[in-house]
């Protein structure tokens, strides 16, 4: 049963059905609710991090949302409530696997949310919704964030009075929504190139940030 | 009086004390509130246009949400509150006039929300806070948001049946925190070419494709 999985039974049963229902099943479909269920989650973690974190400043606090919202990892939470098998796709999105798809289950979770928060209130959606965080926000702790690798890169550089890096775009390929920037990332000293593709010019840059800080690490 | 203007009276003075202390005057200063304020704040807005605008896709909602939480909406309720005065700011932000920038305003906004917010609960803090963006919630309509103007320029040249814009970084300049983009954005039928740059690549390229737009839409 989802309601005993969720923690919670709709008095709306039709909330329900709609957050369940994707694009592709037709309307009213869950794309208006996941709408809103995203600020609720966003702000649900907010305030678990702002609570669990007293002496974390912005930066972290902001990381540490970043990497609790972030798609695979709502997707995980989702799955770990069985959601997928309940999602109503349409023909071509079922043949195709959407049930498992990190998107879709990621959004249908945040239609969810929205879903109880509509049949209920603020409070007893929190109260709802946390437990299904609870072990993510446990395991990740301020200063265990990873910090992305140009700013590790960075560091390490800096540390040793080494020049900064250098990082040049390569090509950017594809439409706006499908974009793939190709990026170098060079060092003077020890003298290193590296180059990598990502879907925004920061994650490209982060990737051959990575490829560098993977052999600077592994050198001796 | 400032409780007068917001709406509110704080139980915890501290709180409101903390929620205008500028990061520049020192320790307890308003950045972690400003973190929690700004996922409560998204979330009030998204629920408002989600309730006010029925009928509104998932585009309308998030361009809607995008256009009254942006820094220099937020400033502009600030204003409206005169919480300028009130912030508490160091001597080098005070001097340059601190008081007045949309960043700061639109920070301490969000801080002055977050601790409502922990004054009360979340049903008190948004029916104290609602009010204060009223009228720009009135003012925005789901159809009246602009699109942005590479959407309208691809719908330009849709519908007359021309081919797609195409798009090229020229150069990308400065560190990482501080880049600008120089874009150029090329139509073949009328052939049209701009250049314009922007703090990311889409910004530049919404210039780009903006000075296209007034062309073709000045050209007889």
């Amino acid at each position: 049963m989802l309601s005993k999985k969720i923690g919670y039974s709709f008095n709306q049963p039709a909330l329900l059905h709609q957050a369940l229902r994707h694009r592709s099943a037709g309307a009213p479909h869950n794309e208006r609710l996941e709408f809103l269920g995203d600020s609720l989650v966003n702000l649900m973690v907010a305030e678990s991090l702002f609570l669990f974190w007293p002496k974390a400043d912005e930066g972290a606090l902001t990381r540490g949302r970043a990497n609790l919202v972030r798609e695979s990892s709502l997707a995980s939470v989702a799955r770990q409530l069985d959601i997928g098998e309940k999602i109503e796709l349409g023909t071509g999105e079922m043949k195709t696997g959407g049930h498992r798809r990190d998107s879709i289950l990621a959004d249908t979770l945040e239609a969810l949310i929205a879903a109880i928060y509509l049949d209920s209130d603020f409070e007893t959606c929190r109260s709802t919704v946390l437990p299904w965080f609870e072990q993510q926000i446990r395991e990740i702790q301020p200063g265990k964030i990873e910090k992305d690798a140009k700013t590790r890169l960075q560091e390490w550089l800096q540390s040793r009075q080494l020049a900064r890096p250098d990082y040049q775009l390569i090509e950017s390929l594809g439409e706006d929504h499908a974009r793939i920037f190709v990026v170098s990332c060079s060092i003077p000293e020890p003298k290193l190139q590296e180059q990598a593709e990502g879907s925004s010019l920061r994650l490209a840059e982060m990737a051959a940030a990575e490829k560098i800080m993977i052999k600077l690490e592994t050198q001796k």
